[in-house]
C-alpha cells in the first residue's frame, strides 16, 4: 500500500466521505508521542462549520492526547487497509508505536500538529470544537479545518463495521440527481 | 415493494444496520397525524441503553411531532425504495399525507405510538432521551426500545448518502473476525 498523493478538499463537502459511516483511523500528537486510533461510531452535524461528532471512550489512549492537544486528524482508510485497521484495534498506543508497527507514513498536517497518514484515502484535520458532551457521552464534536483528498476515484472502496468482526465494503455508486428537486440538492 | 415479515432484534445489536450509516425515513405521530423524513446524520452512541444520536433541524415538519410526542420509529429502507426515499425528502409532511401518497404501509409499533413502515427492512422504535443539545446542534439523543428486522438476508442492501444526488449501495460482505482479539469483536 503506497502513500497516496491528495489535493486540497473542501471542509464543508467532507459528507462525502463521512456520511456513509465509514470506519476510520483517528491520529493523534501529544508531547512527541503520536497514535492512531479506529473509530466507528461519528456523524456529519453541520456543513459550515464543518462539524463531525465522534464517539471516543475512556479506554481509548488517544482520547487524553486529543483532550490536551484539541487536535487530531481523520484519516479514511480503503479496503485495502481492512487487516491493518483491526490490528490498530486490537492493540493499545500506550505500548505499541502504531505508526512503526504497521509501517505507516505520517505526514505533516497544515494546520495541526497531529500526523496524516499517507496511506488512507483523505485525511481531515481536525480541531477540538466543543467537549461539554464528552463526560456524559464520550462525545467529542470536532471541526474539520483542513482536509486532503486525491482526485480520483471520487468515490473510495471504504469499509464499514458491522460488529462481530464483519465489515461492508462500499458498493455500487447510485445517481439519483434527476429525483431531487434542486434545492434539496 | 411488499411489506416485509420480521421478528424481535436485539436492541443493543442495532449497530448491524445503524453503524454504517444508511440513510434512515424517520415516522412520527402527533395529534392524529403522521409523518415521514429521510434522515442521513446520526450515529450509534452506545450499545446498552442502546443509543442514537440523530439530526433533525427546524426546517422538518417532524421535528416538532418528534419533539411533542417524544418518540419515532427509524425505519431502514433498502435499495428498492431509492426513489421513494428521495421523494419523500422532496416534499412536506406540512403538505402531503406521505403514508397516503407514497403507498406505504403504516403499521402499530408495540412500545411507541408512531407507526412503522412495513416495507422497510427493519423497524427501530425510539424514544427521545435527551433533548439537551437540540438547541445548540439540532442533535436529539433517541433510545431503541424495541427493533424488528427480518430472519434473512442479515444485511439489506442499504443506500448510504453521498451528497449531490449520489448514493452508494452496500456492497460485498467482509469477514475480518479471525484478525480480531476475541475481546474486540
Amino acid at each position: 500500500m503506497k502513500p497516496i498523493r491528495k489535493q486540497d478538499f473542501p471542509v464543508d463537502q467532507v459528507r462525502r466521505f463521512m456520511e456513509p459511516g465509514p470506519i476510520v483511523l483517528v491520529s493523534s500528537a501529544w508531547k512527541g508521542e503520536a497514535n492512531i486510533m479506529t473509530m466507528g461510531w461519528h456523524m456529519v452535524m453541520e456543513f459550515s462549520p464543518s462539524l463531525i461528532g465522534c464517539y471516543i471512550w475512556e479506554q481509548n489512549y488517544s482520547r487524553e492526547m486529543i483532550r490536551r492537544s484539541r487536535e487530531c486528524v481523520i484519516n479514511i482508510p480503503t479496503v485495502d487497509l481492512a487487516k491493518t485497521v483491526v490490528e490498530i484495534g486490537n492493540c493499545s498506543g500506550s505500548e505499541v508505536d502504531k505508526f512503526t508497527q504497521f509501517g505507516l507514513t505520517a505526514v505533516a498536517g497544515e494546520m495541526v500538529k497531529a500526523p496524516l497518514i499517507a496511506e488512507c484515502f483523505a485525511n481531515l484535520e481536525c480541531r477540538v470544537a466543543d467537549t461539554a458532551m464528552v463526560r456524559k457521552y464520550n462525545l467529542f464534536v470536532l471541526e474539520v479545518v483542513k482536509a486532503h483528498a486525491p482526485k480520483s476515484p471520487k468515490y473510495p472502496k471504504t469499509i464499514h463495521y458491522r460488529g462481530d468482526g464483519q465489515f461492508m465494503v462500499a458498493g455500487d455508486a447510485l445517481n439519483l440527481r434527476r429525483y431531487f428537486r434542486p434545492e434539496m440538492l
